[in-house]
C-alpha cells in the first residue's frame, strides 16, 4: 500500500507555478492576479479565503480580497462581478460560497465571465469539460486528476467508481475520467444514495472515488484488493482533544481499507491540499491568457 | 418482451405539440418558428433537414430553411448565425451538421445564442444539463428519456450502462440518467472502446443504451434477462433489395437479444423517429419563451 501524499504534491505544484511566475516576470510580464469576493463573516469561508490568499503569495501571484457585509444586495454583488469581468488587471476571480440566502448563487456564478471563472463553476466551463474542450476545471476534480497522474496510476480501461453525484465533485470527476486522455479513458460508474447494490459496485472498482460526505461510509468489504481509493470526504466531527474542537473525517474507513489498497489518500493530507493548488493552476492559466 | 414503438410515440408527441400550438394561436400568439441553416448538398443532410421541415408542418410551426453553397466562408456563416440570434421572429434555429471542412463547426455552435440553441449543442446547454438546470437537451438523449418515461420503465437505483461516450448521445444521456429525477436517478456506467470487461459490464445492466455505431455489436450474452435495451445505432449497411440501396442496422443483434428483454427498441422505428420529435419539443419550448 502506498499513501498518496496530497500535501507534498500540492507543495511541489505550487513551487512549479512559482517558477513559471518568475519566468513571466523575467520576461517583463506582470504576475497573474486572482481576486476573491467574500461576503459576510462565515468562519469556514474566512479560513478558505485566507488559505487562498496565502497560496497566491506562495505562487508569486497578486491577490485582491474584496469584502462585503452580508447585507449586500444581489444587484450590488452583480455589479462587483461585472466590474471584475471588465478589469483588465484581474485575470481570474472567485466568489466564495456559500452566499447569504437572499442572493441567488447560481445567478452570481453565471454572471462571471467564463474566461475569468477560475472556480470552473460557470455552465460554459462545465459544458466544455464534458465536451472535452479547453476550460477551467473545478478545483477538487482537477486535484484528483493531478494525484492520479503524479502517482502514475493506470486509468485506461479501468473501472472507476465515483460515489456521489455532486456538481462540484462527482459529476465533473466522472466527466474527466471518461475522456479519451490520461488520466481518464476509464469505464466510469457514478453511484449515489439511490443506487441498488452499492457495496457490490464499489467492490468492482479499480479506482474508487468517494465523495458523499458520510464519514467512514466506505468499509473494507466495499473495496477490491489492489484498488486505488481517493477519499474526498472532509466532514467535521467534534473532537475535544483538538484546539479547533473538531477533526476531519473522510468518507473511507481508512484503517481497515488502507491495507487492501494499492494507493490511498489520507484525510487530512490527501485531496484537501490539492484543491487550492488547482485554483492556483487555473489562475496561472488565466494569467497566461485564455483564448477560448 | 415488449417492443418500444418510437414511431407511434413520436407521432403522439407531435400531436400533443400541435394541440399546444393551436392553443397558442387561439390565445392570439404566433406559432413557434424554427429556422434551419443548410450548407451544401450532402445527401444525408438534405434528408434530415427535409424531415425537420415536414415535422414543423405537422406541429403547426413556422419553419424557414436557409440554404448556402458549400463555398460560404466562416465569417459569412457566423454573420447569418448572428442575424438569427437577433431576429425576434425566430425562436430557435439549427445549423445542420456536418459543415464543410473549412468551417470550424464548434466555433459556429458556440456563436449560437444558447437561448435559441434547440439542438442543445452549445456548451451552456451541455453544462446546464450536467448541473441539472433548465436547458435545451439534445435530441437523441431527450428521445431516449421520453421513451423510458412513456413506457413507465423503472430507472431509480437501477444500473444503466451506456455504451459509447459521444458528445451527442453517450455523455448527455449518462448525465440525464444520473440526475435525481424520473427518468433518471440511476446508477450510470459509461463504457467505450477502451473498456476492460465490456461484456461483463453490459450483462450487469438493467437498462442498456447502445450508442457506439457498430452494427450488431451487442449480442445475447451481453444482456441480462429482463433488461431494457435502447438501441441508438443507425449504421447504413448496403442492401441491394432496398430502393435506397441500404438498410439501417442497430448496435444490437436484435433477433437474439430481444427474447431476453423486458423492453427493446427496434431499428428502424425506435430511437430514430424520436430525435426530430425532440427538436420539435425544444422549438415549442423556445416559442413559449426561455428565461434562463
Amino acid at each position: 500500500m502506498e499513501l498518496i501524499d496530497g500535501k507534498a504534491t500540492a507543495a511541489a505544484i505550487k513551487q512549479e507555478i512559482a517558477a513559471e511566475v518568475r519566468q513571466m516576470l523575467a520576461a517583463g510580464k506582470r504576475a497573474p492576479h486572482l481576486a476573491a469576493i467574500l461576503v459576510g463573516h462565515d468562519g469556514g469561508s474566512e479560513t478558505y479565503v485566507a488559505a487562498k490568499v496565502k497560496a497566491c503569495e506562495e505562487c508569486g501571484f497578486t491577490s485582491t480580497l474584496l469584502r462585503f457585509e452580508s447585507d449586500i444586495t444581489q444587484e450590488q454583488l452583480l455589479a462587483e462581478v461585472e466590474r471584475l469581468n471588465q478589469d483588465p488587471e484581474v485575470d481570474g476571480f472567485i466568489v466564495q460560497l456559500p452566499l447569504p440566502k437572499h442572493i441567488d448563487s447560481q445567478r452570481v456564478i453565471e454572471a462571471i465571465d467564463y474566461r475569468k471563472d477560475v472556480d470552473g463553476f460557470h455552465p460554459v466551463n462545465v459544458g466544455r469539460l464534458s465536451i472535452g474542450l479547453p476550460c477551467f476545471v473545478s478545483a477538487t476534480p482537477m486535484g484528483i486528476m493531478d494525484l492520479l497522474e503524479r502517482y502514475h496510476i493506470e486509468t485506461k480501461g479501468k473501472h472507476c467508481v465515483v460515489l456521489g453525484r455532486s456538481n462540484i465533485v462527482g459529476k465533473p470527476v466522472a466527466s474527466l475520467m471518461m475522456q479519451k486522455a490520461y488520466p481518464g479513458n476509464a469505464t466510469v460508474t457514478v453511484c449515489h444514495s439511490a443506487s441498488e447494490n452499492l457495496k457490490q459496485i464499489c467492490a468492482s472498482a479499480d479506482i474508487l472515488i468517494a465523495a458523499i460526505g458520510q464519514p467512514e461510509f466506505v468499509t473494507a468489504d466495499m473495496v477490491k484488493e489492489g484498488a486505488t481509493v481517493i477519499d474526498v470526504g472532509t466532514t467535521r466531527v467534534p473532537d475535544a482533544t483538538k484546539k479547533s474542537g473538531f477533526k476531519l473525517k473522510g468518507d473511507v474507513k481508512f484503517d481497515e481499507v488502507a491495507p487492501k489498497c494499492a494507493f490511498i489518500t489520507p484525510v487530512p493530507g490527501g485531496v484537501g491540499p490539492m484543491t487550492i493548488c488547482s485554483l492556483m493552476k487555473n489562475t496561472l492559466k488565466a494569467g497566461k491568457g485564455v483564448n477560448w
